[in-house]
Formats: C-alpha cells, sequence, structure tokens
C-alpha cells in the first residue's frame, strides 16, 4: 500500500481563499473568514465530529466527512493552524490549542514553527513542534505514521509549501460558491494544478463543489 | 452513534437490473450479467480490494470504494450470494463461497438460508448459516456488529426483503449507464423509495450515478 501524503476537507472560497490576514483568538481563520461559513457544508452532515444534536445529511457530504481519518497516521500542520500566537512561545503552558482536551486528530502531529517548545499530548493525540524543510518534516511524519498516510492539514501558507516542494500526492479542496475577495489565496486557480494531478469536480446538492485531485 | 443498516457499492443497470435468473459456477450474477462490467467503476479505483497492479484513480469513485468497510460490524446476505446452489447443503465440506481463502467481509457475515449448515471461518470472517424473518436475524446481526453498523449485502432479492420489512436506513447504489433489459431488478425506479429516503444522485467522470438514500 503506498504511503500517501494528502490535503482533506480543506476548504476555500469561490476565489481561492482559505484564510485572512489578522489571526486573533477571536478569528482563527482571520478577521475577514468566519469559518462556519466556509465549514457548513460539512457541518451539516451527520458525520460532523462537532455534531451535538441526532440527524444530519448522508449524502455525498458525508462520505467525504467520514473519510476524514481514514488511514491517517500523522497530520502536519503550520503554526498559525495551532494558534494565533507569533515569535517565541512566551505561553506554551497555557496554549494548547484550538481545540480543547480532546482534538480531532488522534494521530502524532508535527507543528510547523522556528521556535522550539515541549511535545504536548492531549488524550489520543501529540503535538511535536518542529523546524525543518517541508521534506524533513515529512520524512518524519512518515515514520511516526506507521505506513499509514500524512494529512497536510493547513493552514494556506502550508499547503502551498508543499505543493510547491511537489510533496503533495492528493487534495480534495471543496470550494464553497461564494467569493471573499480579500484574504490568503490557496490558488489563483484549480487550473494551477492540472500539469502535475488529475482533477475531478464533483458538484454536491450542499452548493459546494468537491474538487479532487491525485497525481498524473 | 446510531447503530445503521447499510446498502453499499451494490451495482444495477440503468433499468434497475443487478442479477440474473440461471445463476451458474460461471455466471455468479446469473447467465444475462456480467458483474465486471456492472463493477468497473470500483475496479478502476486504487482501493480497489481485488487490485493487482498499482495506479487506479483517486476521485470520486475512490472515496466510494474505500468507505465500503467504514464501521461496519457485520453482513447479512441471501444464499445465493454466497454460492449457486439450491436446497440442503449437499456439498457443504466442499463449497466455501467465492471468495477464496481471504473473503472481502472480515466480520461475521449471516447467510439466510432455510437448510442448516455449521458456521464457517475463512480468515477474519466467519459466516453463519441462519433461518429466519429479515426482522429475526437483523437483530442477531447487530447484537455480533457490536454496535457497529451492519451491512445488507444483496442480492436483490435480499436488499429487497429488508426494504419491504422497512429496516434500511442508507442506501448506496450505483447505477451504470446501460440498460440490461432482462432480469432481477431492485426497483422500477429509484423513486419508488421516495416516500421513505432523502436521494442524492451524483453523477461520477466514470459514467456511473451513485444515488445515495437516507431515511427521512
Amino acid at each position: 500500500m503506498t504511503q500517501l501524503v494528502k490535503v482533506q476537507n480543506f476548504n476555500v472560497s469561490s476565489d481561492g481563499v482559505g484564510a485572512s490576514e489578522n489571526q486573533s483568538l477571536e478569528h482563527p481563520f482571520g478577521d475577514a473568514v468566519d469559518p462556519g461559513r466556509l465549514f457548513a457544508w460539512a457541518g451539516a452532515t451527520a458525520s460532523w465530529p462537532n455534531r451535538t444534536e441526532p440527524g444530519g445529511t448522508r449524502g455525498l457530504d458525508d462520505y467525504l466527512t467520514r473519510d476524514f481519518a481514514h488511514n491517517i497516521g500523522a497530520e502536519i500542520m503550520g503554526r498559525n493552524k495551532f494558534g494565533p500566537q507569533r515569535g517565541p512561545w512566551a505561553d506554551h503552558e497555557e496554549w494548547q490549542g484550538w481545540w480543547g482536551d480532546e482534538p480531532p486528530f488522534h494521530t502524532p502531529v508535527f507543528v510547523m514553527t522556528h521556535h522550539q517548545r515541549p511535545s504536548l499530548t492531549l488524550s489520543d493525540t501529540t503535538f511535536h513542534f518542529v523546524d525543518g524543510t517541508p521534506a524533513e518534516i515529512l520524512a518524519e511524519a512518515k515514520k511516526a505514521a506507521q505506513g499509514k498516510d500524512v494529512r497536510i492539514g493547513g493552514g494556506v501558507s502550508t499547503v502551498r509549501q508543499f505543493l510547491d516542494a511537489d510533496l503533495v500526492d492528493t487534495l480534495h479542496i471543496a470550494v464553497s460558491p461564494f467569493e471573499l475577495g480579500t484574504g490568503l489565496r490557496l490558488w489563483d486557480s484549480p487550473d494551477d494544478l492540472l500539469d502535475r494531478f488529475h482533477l475531478e469536480v464533483v458538484p454536491s446538492p450542499s452548493g459546494v463543489a468537491h474538487h479532487l485531485f491525485w497525481r498524473k
């Protein structure tokens, strides 16, 4: 079984924006991006992990939502996905990520940062804080994944770094039907990737267009 | 977590035919149905379990193929899915199903038959041969599934029995773009189920239309 490097369930607007400037505790995706609006398609499904009431759809969007953990052995994320701080970890005793005591990863997670910090275990997720090139960090994550796949979790600039280094095997990008205009762009157009990837665009009744890429 | 009763990755022609008369060792789906043609969409994917060479697509059809085992704890199948014999099991020492030493189920499987036969374990699949109403057999399968979902594996008449008894929660039916004209029909039209189920029809670039049903 090939060990894949995957971007999954990554959400952007119709103009490719996944986050914006001015990230803060109140605005984890920046002050111009409402993540609830970008994630709405997944939040409506029966398999959404944060669902508090029964119900939810069991159509196409549900397949993509419940596939999130399938055969994933490790995640790599940028520092800004882990928290809004910049510079050295002044408060690392206090800040343990956005996700509370039960982070939704359930695997080792490698947080890319130039600033050292001890590893942190919350339930069945352990965060390691690592400095290095994408290729170096991927080698570490692949080892930790023990043959399973590695997820590139984002944000936008982390996904772009791994695409630029040509280290990504598959991507699932959910493109919402509205423009954001300003912010951090994953791409100018999905066509940017067609030199290296096959692309299937699967429109969902929820309004999202699932873009599924895999290596040529 | 709800324990679901699911029909998954079940293939029919555009006119609803999933198998035909005159099942035999040479024609497990009957003499008018070529299963390779009905399954072609799944066989082209990277996740197809019988794949012998690397490669395969990683688009929509691959999501549906790799979801097959997700959270499934038991399968119920009709006797004709297990083998082409009719009447008492004269050859039960010899016939162990179509799948060789490594059946693709990896769970307990309940084979509906009026004819007694001892249980049979092949690798991590155990086949139990059971007589009873769909509701009775489902109760047994749910217990064996230990909280996971139960798959109704087919064939056509087994799926219809469970639909008639109103025991199915979700269905994924892959409808191929060709007619077969004659054979065992799952439905006259997918609309037959709309009184009880939501339906999303998701066309795949492979030509198949994935029909995803879930309870209203």
